[in-house]
């Protein structure tokens, strides 16, 4: 376990990506208390709403009184995803800090339903995201490919689709003076393994070592934090997660979609493993079982049941 | 990941952790139609009981009826566990496949509340166990160390402490003439990581080469499939696992405590890494639907919500 990383960066999604989902309603003011809660436990970035059309993600309906209504803590990011020029225009009016990122799905089929776009609808769109990203001097960082690792409906997705999509967006970026400065692999719905994570950050590094490498894992079928595990193996040292687990992808196809890698697990799985994240676990704690409570049913995170290892270590 | 074994016997623990805990009541038939089910999968041994005091353990009271009631699928072992010489002289009276193993704690506390004896009087206890169990023709393989990565009552485990239970089982072993087959190190509440995996199963294969090593896994903390992987990678080969993630330790101390790591999540792992079990993995799902359905309450298994990967497969 040599190439450990020794820090990770966590990136908290729990707030847009769960509350996308669940059936709810779930209150604005309940949304504000919880990412307020989470920015206290040494999270630097967190994930807040979507700008997304409400009528397909009513969840996220109320994403500006959620914008507007967080008490910002300083020296954390608050973010918000958008997946067109519309939801951009819309972020660009909120008291939110804005990272642009060049995204593009490994499957058609997917890109179509999660943005109306083919694959190469979606690459010159990134061209138009780009030129509007710097007129308005929002710093674009990430290339982020989605369904990296399979799909529902377009079944296993080559390498070279991946090295493909990496690449395009590489060129985007340069063709447009932009350096970024990572590449993002998603596993949008879970297909995943320990090997093809290993295999896929293998080629993607041995390609563009002078990237850094992140990660946006889904638990679908258990796999998460085996995936993960087997990333920072390779050195990963960024990762998307979601407190509690919360979350799951509306447009995936699948009545079983999950959320995210659990953040809290995640955490305590590094702090077991001697990665610091910087994050307090007992607090990240404490944020879940809070989100278990708003959205009123069992979440699947399992150290927020199990607890930490600090009381018995204390006691004894 | 060059070390990952070929095959992984995958011992089901589903029947006797899993409603051994439930609040039940469970149905003398449903138990044993679930294990019927579980032998159509392809599994080769199904811990199916636990011969403990009915009083301290009521989802047990009903052990014999259970092993008497399962119409027997030739090439499949069904066992179950026992804890004193009472327990297996009960067991001895049923139709089941007897495997005796030697059994010892790390932890002086847990080794009294699981079983009532101090660690030195569990090692005497093991010798006339063993004693017994060659008297009957019970065939003694494993040597089982309980609560090896650590203890909710003491705390953190010293690796001096589980090469001391191991040097001992296999001492009580050749002395009365039995050459044990491996060892089994079991995370019985849950504080193994990655990490203390891959060092404790290190230093004892250092020790033993010749030893065979299984796993016993909680996933009380999330961890429980990566510890599984970073074991894997060892090219550890022989896990127990519970169907549905069914299961938790009624003496762990901890209301969190949760079951072993699921089984039809492990297999999927395995498959998708090359890895194969002999099981069928949508077979396997079915018997974790009908657990849930059994038991009557969400059980945490992921893949049986998430599905396999093979109907998108053949689709595409």
């Amino acid at each position: 376990m040599s190439d450990l990383p020794k820090f990770v960066t966590v990136q908290e999604e729990g707030p847009r990506e769960g509350f996308q989902i669940e059936r709810g309603p779930i209150g604005t003011a309940d949304k504000v208390r919880f990412i307020e809660a989470l920015a206290e436990t040494g999270l630097t970035k967190i994930d807040c709403v979507s700008w997304v059309n409400p009528a397909r993600v009513p969840g996220m309906a109320d994403a500006e009184l959620v914008a507007r209504g967080i008490r910002k803590r300083p020296g954390v990011a608050y973010t918000g995803l958008w997946l067109n020029t519309a939801g951009f225009e819309r972020a660009l009016r909120m008291p939110l800090d804005l990272v642009g990122s060049l995204i593009v799905s490994c499957s058609e089929t997917f890109n179509l339903k999660n943005s109306n776009k083919t694959i190469a609808q979606a690459f010159d769109d990134q061209i138009a995201t780009l030129r509007l990203y710097k007129q308005h001097g929002v710093e674009v960082r990430w290339g982020t490919v989605f369904t990296a690792f399979g799909c529902n409906y377009e079944g296993e997705v080559p390498l070279a689709t991946v090295l493909d999509r990496c690449t395009r967006l590489l060129e985007i970026a340069r063709e447009e003076g932009v350096q970024l400065k990572g590449l993002y692999l998603a596993d949008t719905v879970g297909w995943a393994n320990p090997r093809s994570i290993q295999q896929r950050i293998g080629v993607v590094r041995e390609r563009w070592p002078e990237l850094r490498i992140g990660l946006h894992l889904h638990d679908t079928r258990g796999t998460g934090l085996p995936n993960a595990l087997a990333a920072l193996q390779m050195g990963v040292d960024q990762f998307d997660s979601s407190c509690a687990g919360l979350g799951g992808c509306p447009f995936a196809a699948h009545k079983g979609a999950a959320g995210n890698i659990c953040t809290e697990d995640l955490v305590f799985m590094c702090h077991e493993m001697g990665i610091e994240t910087g994050v307090d676990l007992d607090g990240m704690i404490e944020c879940a079982l809070m989100a278990e409570r708003i959205v009123g049913h069992p979440l699947p995170g399992k150290v927020m049941k199990g607890g930490s290892l600090t009381r018995f270590r204390t006691v004894n």
